[in-house]
């Protein structure tokens, strides 16, 4: 058992995997006990990246408070995205690209959060700055992340210094980025078998917005009617979520990832507050924000303002 | 008016002061329309650097929202210890050596913290990182924030990176750090002329503590006694303190900066809760902490995890 371990959020996508795995290979070079876990289930997008770079996936870890008292985060801060227990262990680290909510530390700590598009193009630098040379494998895996946080460089999150990261990656990996990223994508975005448990939990984030809980979903598609063709059942099953655990809203971002669009299915006693944020209708549950796909730059700043009023 | 302002907390001490200066100059070479701004009086200590290496205090701002809706805050990230309406404005960054608590953002932001002892420490790695070179004076009111938050070296709070900062910030200001550092902390610590009201105002901040409300002030002497002649009049002010803004424990630590040690003044509801977590008597509501010269390393983690059980 490490003494350091390393992990992205809940529900986890193939950023926050391979974040753990890349920082847990340099913190190790650095000469820290340290071990990549996962709080979640491996999707179908990580799980093509992880074995096209001949990894395993990390170990999954329920409660982290029975093996260490020392972990760092990546790709993640908020205490609701993280493990259930983290309040009982010391937060050495964190390296992250998200907005900071819900954290809080009784120690300093070193904090490492760049407003770029993918924890990986943070490492690329942490890598640089401790002088360590970044092995084939890592990099194919940090340059999947990219492609994954960025929908293949698509995304408004795409920055120009993640376009460089990409580059300098896509070059040690020694792989064609756009060519393997589809293939990467594609892979993640067959919904059709697909159970409703495992389409609402791929991907489905927490958030406290204005004293209110908040689940932001969302998935990737190649077809939207692949997850629209199941739109009743998908409610019954997100009405019950957001009673039993006492959400105003609940959104599921279906995002087309040929079209940049995002579908967007929207429940609960906030759904109406969040349509007129957007400036769109809610008709059947259902509105479409074109050009949406990022849930972090497009709908959490727009939601947390208008739920904050 | 600048496009962005940098400031430290409030009640500035030499790092909050000299780390917005810096950062601003760093940010001015990169292209950024910032300008450095201090949220209170410069502290006789700080006036001392100020004037050795040739610069005037930056501008007073009381509130910040009225001048620029982008800020960047240094040695500081808690919302009280900030600008009374730093809701109202957009951080873009953080460069930090503090505990991370009462923040929260709705973006995704550049925040930096190294569990070091002084923000210069930090600061003299982003001038690297960015290629630009410390200018001579900068340099000089760097090494004096590093001096000054590790007592002349001698913090616990003092890491092996703030030394290796310190060497190469000595190096390019080219001065006697020993010599000088002893010069500037003697500038600040003769309080035997201080009102009442700027004895407790010189370095005082506030945390919450589980759900309770604390100031730790701490002044530097090099006679204790300077303050305890007067500790009568200190307690009725402090008492009306307590009450007005309704605290739960009021800890003014008086320490001997050639001694190492810090006589506490300790007042309110958890006083005694404090002393038992220092496992030292309270007597006359006075404590002697032995070896006590940090109150971020050595004050807060104990008080934290005594008030919030």
């Amino acid at each position: 058992m490490a003494n350091v371990l390393i992990f992205g959020h809940k529900n986890p996508d193939t950023d926050s995997i391979t974040a753990a795995i890349a920082y847990a290979h340099l913190k190790k070079q650095l000469g820290v006990d340290a071990e990549a876990v996962r709080l979640g289930e491996v999707n179908d997008e990580t799980a093509y990246a992880l074995e096209k770079f001949g990894f395993e996936a990390p170990r999954l870890v329920e409660q982290v408070a029975a093996e260490t008292d020392q972990v760092i985060l990546v790709d993640h801060n908020e205490r609701q995205q993280s493990a259930d227990d983290i309040t009982d262990v010391r937060i050495l680290e964190v390296v992250d690209h998200h907005r900071i909510a819900n954290f809080e530390t009784a120690d300093p700590l070193y904090y490492r959060a760049e407003p770029v598009g993918c924890t990986a193009t943070i490492l690329n630098k942490l890598y640089k700055e401790n002088g360590v040379e970044i092995p084939k494998d890592i990099a194919g895996l940090m340059l999947s992340a990219i492609i994954s946080d960025s929908l293949l460089f698509k995304s408004p999150t795409f920055t120009e210094e993640d376009k460089k990261a990409a580059d300098e990656l896509a070059a040690i990996a020694d792989v064609d980025a756009d060519e393997y990223g589809l293939a990467m994508l594609k892979a993640g975005a067959d919904l059709s078998k697909k159970t409703l448990d495992e389409l609402v939990n791929m991907d489905a984030k927490e958030f406290e917005m204005g004293g209110k809980k908040v689940v932001i979903a969302q998935v990737n598609t190649v077809d939207v009617d692949d997850v629209l063709n199941r739109k009743e059942e998908l409610e019954d099953l997100l009405y019950r979520v957001i009673a039993e655990r006492e959400l105003s809203l609940y959104m599921l971002a279906i995002t087309d990832i040929l079209e940049n669009d995002s579908t967007v299915l929207i429940l609960g006693s906030e759904a109406e507050a969040a349509c007129t944020a957007f400036s769109t209708p809610l008709e059947n549950n259902l509105a479409t924000l074109k050009g949406v796909v990022s849930r972090k730059k497009q709908i959490v700043p727009v939601l947390t303002e208008a739920l904050s009023n």
